[in-house]
């Protein structure tokens, strides 16, 4: 059995994730967390929250999953969001036309950067045929097929909608409103836990490729030309780094600090780098085995329509990289898409250092000649007069002046005429009718398009990450054992208690322990079934970091047995004790340091 | 100003929730929750966990919101899960057309309950027009509208999918794998925090009527039989309750303990009746006022179509009582369903106390003679025997040897003969060639399906209904005061810290102390902008509880000053001790009490 194959075993039986509706016959690409899965997701958001939320101190917020199509129009989902679909037409089964090339095809690593038509001729130059019945696809078109899903808002379909595929997109709209709650000061971060939606054509590898999930995203709102990182928090982080040219030349992981990183060019954003080492923290905190663990650059067929540059944290998994993170710097492509579309400002006031004075042409055209002169054209005319000023001033000013005396010519002289383009027509309007003139104005500032930086993190690609790297197998007390060595901060359990007999007054007594350990915040289980060892390997299998064991002892001594599961020590602790002894075990301390 | 219409403006203006994508006109239905909401939202669904999970001792699991076709067909949703439209032809307008009726016409207050003939009716009798244009409806159709958000899982429309009436169903559909988990013993719960989806033809009053949603569902799973609820933990719980038979009456709210509504028959489950004493600790803890909340039964005409018997929870929102929690009983109606639909087992085991000794009827017919006397049709046959068999054994059996000896006529004679149906045909066989015979059976148990009590809870309803009935304003310093007099577990911010002023080493003192009170596990916010009684108005109008203040003194004495939300007091604490203190106070302490 694979470690991938064991850990689904496991994950069913116990309870952490399994498909969901298989009474139904399955639905792929969506998967059900039980009880345990729950809990630890749960716990896993929490720290997130802890991190990005807490002590970077951003904002975060909850926006629905259903968004209206003029948000996908603006985003460039509805044109950009794609992915190569074949269909076989002898049994009707749908495939990714680039996987299937990518699998084929030895040289082609990347086939989602080739166009349609390319990845057709490859379908039928290697004749790959249909993974499900074996037909030649050679003669199938290759298309692009949209991701989202897509529903109706209210009664008809005159209001499309789409299922959001990134919680992203529940923040840019909203960025009018949420700047006002950062009192309009960049920078500012604001940050979503929430389900996103992608309709697979082929759902695979359990977590990994699934239509339905949950994304933890910051959003970080900067001024790009005074904004820096607090890169010095983070300098000396080192970082494993798979950069393109890296994969490129057929080389390895690199380790560079994140100063070093910044300094020699290998992170091109000292947003995106400060980032990459705040999140190693994350990743160590939550048990990502740091061994399989790297950063690595998009090459730059293989970025989303809408980034800058842009790194993944990925995970090994089964002996395949797995992207559980995208940091992107995301440039102002979201909020000025959205500006444009919505007409709304999604700007904010950039105050200047010190108050500018800056010369403003304007026009104030003379209607009383422009109505009676161009009728129904004037509005127009006059709209483009006030464009053409703002644009090129000089088309206003007198050519010959400017010739003769060097003065700015700010001032039109009589006979002077200005033309516009108005429908495809030219209008051509004397100068002093146009009401031009050139003013100073004192500016305190400016409207700038903020950019975006951009950490997302696949919560359930993590937690499946983190399932299967904290699985292991030992030998105790001569029997293999199978254990899930979880932080405690994400362990479903954090402890559990077990009277040693269900007699003589001990269940009670671990009754009482256990309810005196949840009122102290702790996440208990309690287990009274089977032999004690038994009960040891049911906590160990599925993460439980330790257990107190309520014995005959307890009733003359007043001290119970904890058991630590990464080491299988053991030690007495009294009763009162108990609870500080768990929370500084918790938090970090082993029982032979007590 | 109403208190909804004061809410409104809070919300918007501080960051709880506001109309989705505005930028684009709106999204009629969908609210995004700000910092400020998302955060009371959390702490309102932890406390829910804590009740409802941790302390009753449930599971609790997370599945999609999008499930497939089949599972709405069993669940009834398909079918049943309508609300009735009616479309104006003049503007193209889509109403309630219930919603319309029991607005004009006086005595009718439940118009849902009524088919829609009965409704156009109403609506051409009354000369009800239509609210956005009005034109008169008298000529329109009433029809039902399905309320479920429909999509398509995979490429093409052949698995259609929707998306979640209710996060009810994530639970049932799994219900196979869950009972494994609780190890099949009955009674067990299992919990869920989720988003549910319903597509309202008029969605309404803010967070009351959307489209998307937050639910807190328990799916309490019991034996009918032998499972009662743990009555007496709530036996003397007082519950403020509206029965039906008040309602019919035109009477009030009575006021029950949980003792009495069970045993006057009041509350007809006793299950509901725990739960509805169980769940009014839940509503004082999230500071819902208790003088503004009943429990309402439903009338015949409104219960779900899964529902055995029903009581809403309900507050009372600017004049109007809104509903924030079902408590059903929905008896064993939705494990059948998935049982027949789905094919699969959604029953489990129920021990016997002592195993039975059954008699049971079997056939083992004479295929030999079977198979040349009927051909194709002797396997049908066989089976149809088997049927009988175990349906109606009298019919194996000799009518005169049963009249003759009053034995019980086990042994069939020779010349019996039996008749069963395949096809509409009858088919005679000679009783002895079926191999009937009936023997002793030791049974351990049998299967049942279990029932299901239901508490569902809107976590949107919820929020809105706390933060309404926690407004309020008085007068301090001879100023009024807007304040949220949320309980401290609920607030968003459990304390601000402000530096008196941003010089001499206070903003850095401040920024230390709030430091330490987050790494003490507080919500904490720093303010250093304007006087500090506009900091306190700002803090009290989001409802943080209570405020520090560092200044000139603390840099003598080592100690800030306390206030608090509720009462404007004032105290010094050594700062040292704030931790502590902060702790007590959020435990329900006041100053006075220090």
């Amino acid at each position: 059995m694979t470690e991938l194959e064991a850990l689904a075993e496991l994950a069913k039986r116990r309870g952490f994730f399994f498909p969901s509706n298989e009474a139904y016959g399955g639905t792929a690409g969506f998967y059900t967390y039980g009880p345990e899965g729950a809990a630890l997701k749960q716990n896993l958001e929490d720290a997130w929250r802890d991190i990005f939320v807490r002590e970077e101190g951003h904002m975060e917020v909850s926006a629905p999953t259903i968004m209206p199509e003029d948000v996908f129009e603006a985003s460039g989902h509805l044109d950009g969001f794609d992915d190569m679909i074949i269909e076989c037409s002898e049994c009707g089964a749908t495939h990714r036309a680039d996987h299937l090339v990518e699998d084929a095809v030895e040289d082609v690593e990347d086939a989602e950067a080739l166009d349609t038509e390319r990845v057709a001729e490859l379908v039928a130059d290697h004749g790959i045929e249909c993974p499900s019945c074996g037909v030649a696809l050679a003669d199938e078109p290759v298309d692009e097929f949209n991701l989202m899903f897509g529903t109706n808002i209210g009664p008809g379909s005159s209001s499309p909608g789409y299922l959001r595929p990134e919680t992203a997109q529940g923040i840019f709209v909203e960025f009018p409103r949420l700047k006002e709650y950062a009192r309009n000061q960049l920078p500012f971060g604001v940050a979503q836990i929430g389900t996103a939606y992608r309709n697979e054509i082929s759902p695979r590898r359990a977590l990994v490729r699934v239509r339905e999930f949950t994304q933890a995203e910051l959003e970080h709102f900067i001024d790009p030309e005074n904004d820096d990182p607090p890169l010095e928090r983070v300098a000396d982080v080192e970082l494993p780094l798979y950069s393109a040219e890296q994969q490129q030349g057929d080389g390895g992981i690199q380790t560079y600090t994140v100063r070093e990183a910044v300094e020699e060019g290998v992170i091109g954003s000292e947003w995106v780098a400060y980032y990459l080492g705040r999140t190693m923290a994350f990743y160590e905190r939550i048990g990502v085995d740091m061994e399989r663990f790297r950063y690595r650059q998009h090459l730059a067929g293989e970025r989303a329509h809408y980034a800058a540059d842009c790194w993944d944290a990925e995970t090994e998994l089964g002996g395949n990289w797995v992207e559980v993170t995208g940091f992107a710097y995301r440039s102002d492509y979201d909020l000025k898409k959205h500006g444009e579309y919505s007409g709304e400002e999604f700007t904010l006031f950039r105050q200047y250092d010190e108050a500018k004075t800056v010369e403003r042409a304007t026009v104030d055209p003379d209607m009383s000649y422009l109505g009676p002169e161009f009728g129904g054209k004037a509005g127009d005319i006059a709209d483009a007069l006030a464009a053409l000023a703002g644009r090129d001033r000089s088309a206003f000013e007198s050519a010959a002046q400017r010739d003769a005396d060097g003065s700015s010519g700010d001032e039109p002289r009589d006979g002077d005429t200005v033309t516009v383009d108005v429908g495809g027509e030219s209008y051509t309007v004397p100068v002093e009718k146009t009401g031009f003139s050139v003013d100073e104005q004192t500016e305190a500032g400016e409207h700038i398009t903020p950019h975006v930086v951009e950490p997302s993190f696949g919560v359930g690609r993590l937690v499946y990450s983190v399932l299967i790297h904290s699985q292991g197998t030992d030998i105790v007390d001569d029997e293999e054992r199978t254990y899930l060595d979880l932080p405690a901060e994400l362990a479903p359990t954090s402890v559990a208690v077990f009277p040693l007999m269900t007699k003589d007054g001990l269940d009670d007594s671990a009754r009482d322990i256990a309810q005196e350990l949840r009122a102290a915040g702790f996440e208990v289980a309690y287990d009274d079934t089977g032999n004690i060892g038994r009960r040891y390997r049911r906590q160990d299998e599925v993460g439980t970091p330790y257990c107190v064991t309520v014995d005959y002892e307890t009733k003359e001594t007043d001290t119970v047995t904890v058991r630590e599961r990464d080491s299988t020590e053991q030690k007495r602790v009294a009763v009162e004790e108990l609870s500080d002894t768990i929370e500084r075990l918790v938090d970090g301390e082993t029982l032979a340091d007590l």
